[in-house]
C-alpha cells in the first residue's frame, strides 16, 4: 500500500512552459501549421510529458502481464486455460505476435506472472505470481482487496525497474484466457453501460456465446456492487491479477514522466481504472488501436483517446501498441529533423 | 506512348496460388484465425503481388514529383507559387516533413521536377520538366495528351529505375502550389460528385473562398469536358504534371510486382486515375491514412482501399504513406516471426 500511495502522489502534471515552447516550434517547421495533425500533438504532449523540448523515445519496452481468471469456468471463453501458461513462455521465444511486431519496433519483451493458474517452467518469465488465478467473480470477489494492491504494486515495481534501466517509452501487454471478460465488467461499471452493450468475442467466443458471456458479467457485477468511485475495488471485485499489474505499469509510467501506449480493449480497460486512481495519468497515455473487440470503441471514448491506427486487429498481447511505437517515434523524427521556416529562410505573411 | 503501352500490357493478376500457400500459413500463426486483421490481410496480398511466401519490403523510396499549376492564378491556394520551387529543393536537404518521417522509416527520397515553374538550382532534383508548369484548366486543358503521357512516362521511367536498383516498395509524394484543386477535379469526374462535396481547404485555404475554389473546378469541367472512361483524357484536361508522374509510378509498380503505397488525398487521385489505365493496379496499391482534406474520404472509398492510419493529417509529399511503411514492415515481420500452432506443438480442435 505505501508504494501505491508513493507513486500516486508523485503523479503530477504536465510540464506546461516546455509545451508551450514545443508547441511555438511545431506551428513553425516547414509545414502548413496542423497539417501533420496527430504527429504534432504527440509531440507537444511528450515534451509535457518529459520536460525536454526534445523528447526521445528510443528505448521501449513491453512489459507483457500474465494472469488466469476463476470466471473461465463459466465458459466464456473459446480456448483451453493452459493456452495462458503456454503463450507466456512463448513470450521470451519470441515467436508470438507481439514478439514479431516488437522486434520490428526495436522494443524489448518483458514478460511477468502474476497469477498463472500453473507454475511455469521458464525461467526468463519474471515470477511475481499472486494467487494460482483469480476467484471466479461470477460467485464473489475475484480477489482480495489487498491482492489487488498487491497486484498494482507488482506493476509499478517492474516498471520503475525499467525506466531506472532508460526505458523512456513504456507499453503494457497482457495474456489471459478469459481476459475480456473482466475487462468488460470494468468497463461497464465505469461506463454505466449494461455488459450486453461491451461484452464482445475476445479470441473468437462463438457468436451465439455471447448472451451468456454478458449474463456472467452482470451477475459478477450484481453479486459484487463494486463501487464506481474506487478504482481498488472495482479491480479486486471483477479485475484480474495481470489487469492490476497493468494498471501499476500506467500509474509508474505517469509518476516517472515516462509515457505509456494503450494497446487495445483490455489495456483500456486497466487505463481507465487507472484514471479512477489519479486523473493525471490521463496525460502520460497514449491510444494505439482501434481494436475489433465489440466494447472498444466505447472504453476508448470513456477514456477520451482517439486511436491511432485502425488495423482491425484484435490479438491484445500489446500487438497494436507496439504498432505505434512506430508513429510516436515518426512524431520525435518530426520535430528533431524538420526545420522552421524562420531557419530555412521563408517569410511568411 | 511505346512505354506506356508495354507497362499497361505487363501489368499481371496477383499470384492466387502463392496467394492460397501465404493464406493457409497466415491463418496457422499463433494468434486467434483474423485476430491481426489488416496486418494479415497486408501480408496475403503482399504474397500475390511478388510471388514469395516471405515478401520482402526492405528497400523502401519515396518518389517526390513536383509540378506547377496554372489554375493557381484563379486563387485557388494560400501559398505563393514560388514555394514549389523552394519546397522541392528543400526535399534533398532532408528537412522536409515527408524527409523527417522517411529517415525513421529508413526510406530513401528522391526528388523529380516534371513541370516546376522555373529553374531549379538543385542538381540533386532529377530534371524532367515537361514544360514550367501547366495551363490553366479553368480556360483550357491543363496540357495536351502527348504531354501528359509524357508525364505519365517520367513516373514509369523513374519507377522502374529504382525497381532495378532493388526497392521492393515505392510510394509518390508531391509537391505542387495549388494541386488540391486538379485532384478534385479527378475525385469529381471520375466519382460524379459535384466539385462541392470534394473541393476542400488543401494547404490552408480560408473557408469562405471554398465556393469559389469548387466553383473554378466546375468551370475547368464544364469547359473541358473530359471523358470519365479515359484516364489519359482526363490527367491532360484537368490533372497535373507531378500528378501524371504519381500514376506512372503506380503503374511500373503494377507492371514490375512492388507494391507502391498511396499517400493522401493527390495520391489517391492519382491512383483513380491508374486503376482508369488498368483495373489491376489496384491490388497492388496499399491505402496508408485518412486525410483529413474534404474529399479524402470519398476519394478512398471510390478506390476501394481502407487505410490504416487515422492521424488527421494533410501535409502531402508523401508523409501518411512513409509512416504506412512501419506497419507493411511490421507485417512482414509477423510473417517472418510467429509460428504456427503445428510448429508451437500446439494442437488445436
Amino acid at each position: 500500500m505505501e508504494l501505491l500511495r508513493q507513486t500516486l502522489e508523485k503523479i503530477d502534471q504536465l510540464d506546461e512552459g516546455v509545451m508551450k515552447k514545443s508547441r511555438a516550434r511545431v506551428d513553425n517547421l516547414i509545414k502548413p501549421k496542423g497539417s501533420l495533425g496527430k504527429l504534432e500533438e504527440i509531440v507537444v504532449r511528450l515534451s509535457g510529458i518529459t520536460g525536454e523540448l526534445f523528447p526521445k523515445v528510443d528505448n521501449k519496452a513491453v512489459i507483457i502481464m500474465a494472469g488466469d481468471h476463476g470466471v473461465y469456468e463459466e465458459g466464456v471463453a473459446p480456448d483451453p486455460q493452459i493456452l495462458t501458461a503456454v503463450q507466456t513462455c512463448n513470450f521470451p521465444k519470441g515467436i508470438t505476435g507481439v514478439c514479431a511486431l516488437a522486434k520490428q519496433a526495436k522494443a524489448d519483451v518483458i514478460t511477468v506472472d502474476v497469477g498463472v493458474a500453473v507454475d511455469l517452467e521458464e525461467p526468463r518469465v519474471i515470477n511475481r505470481k499472486i494467487k494460482y488465478g483469480t476467484n471466479n467473480m461470477a460467485k464473489g470477489p475475484a480477489m482480495t482487496r489487498d491482492d489487488a494492491i498487491k497486484a498494482l504494486e507488482v506493476g509499478i515495481e517492474i516498471a520503475a525497474e525499467e525506466i531506472k534501466k532508460g526505458r523512456n517509452i513504456l507499453t503494457t501487454g497482457e495474456m489471459g484466457i478469459g481476459n475480456t471478460t473482466p475487462s468488460a465488467a470494468i468497463v461497464s461499471v465505469l461506463g454505466g453501460y449494461d455488459p450486453h452493450e461491451i461484452a464482445g468475442r475476445g479470441a473468437g467466443l462463438p457468436v451465439e456465446r455471447l448472451v451468456h458471456k454478458a449474463n456472467v458479467i452482470k451477475r459478477a457485477i450484481d453479486i459484487n456492487k463494486p463501487d464506481m468511485k474506487d478504482g481498488i475495488d472495482i479491480l479486486s471485485k471483477v479485475g484480474g491479477f495481470e489487469i492490476g499489474a497493468m494498471v501499476g505499469v500506467m500509474l509508474a509510467g505517469a509518476a516517472n514522466r515516462v509515457p505509456v501506449v494503450v494497446d487495445g480493449f483490455i489495456a483500456t480497460a486497466a487505463a481507465l481504472l487507472s484514471c479512477t486512481m489519479e486523473p493525471k495519468v490521463k496525460e502520460y497515455l497514449f491510444a494505439s488501436h482501434s481494436s475489433m473487440e465489440k466494447g472498444a470503441a466505447k472504453a476508448s471514448e470513456l477514456l477520451g483517446l482517439e486511436p491511432m491506427l485502425n488495423m482491425d486487429m484484435r490479438l491484445g498481447e500489446g500487438t497494436g501498441a507496439v504498432l505505434a511505437f512506430n508513429i510516436i517515434e515518426s512524431a520525435v523524427y518530426m520535430n528533431n529533423e524538420m526545420i522552421t521556416f524562420e531557419e530555412a529562410g521563408i517569410i511568411r505573411d
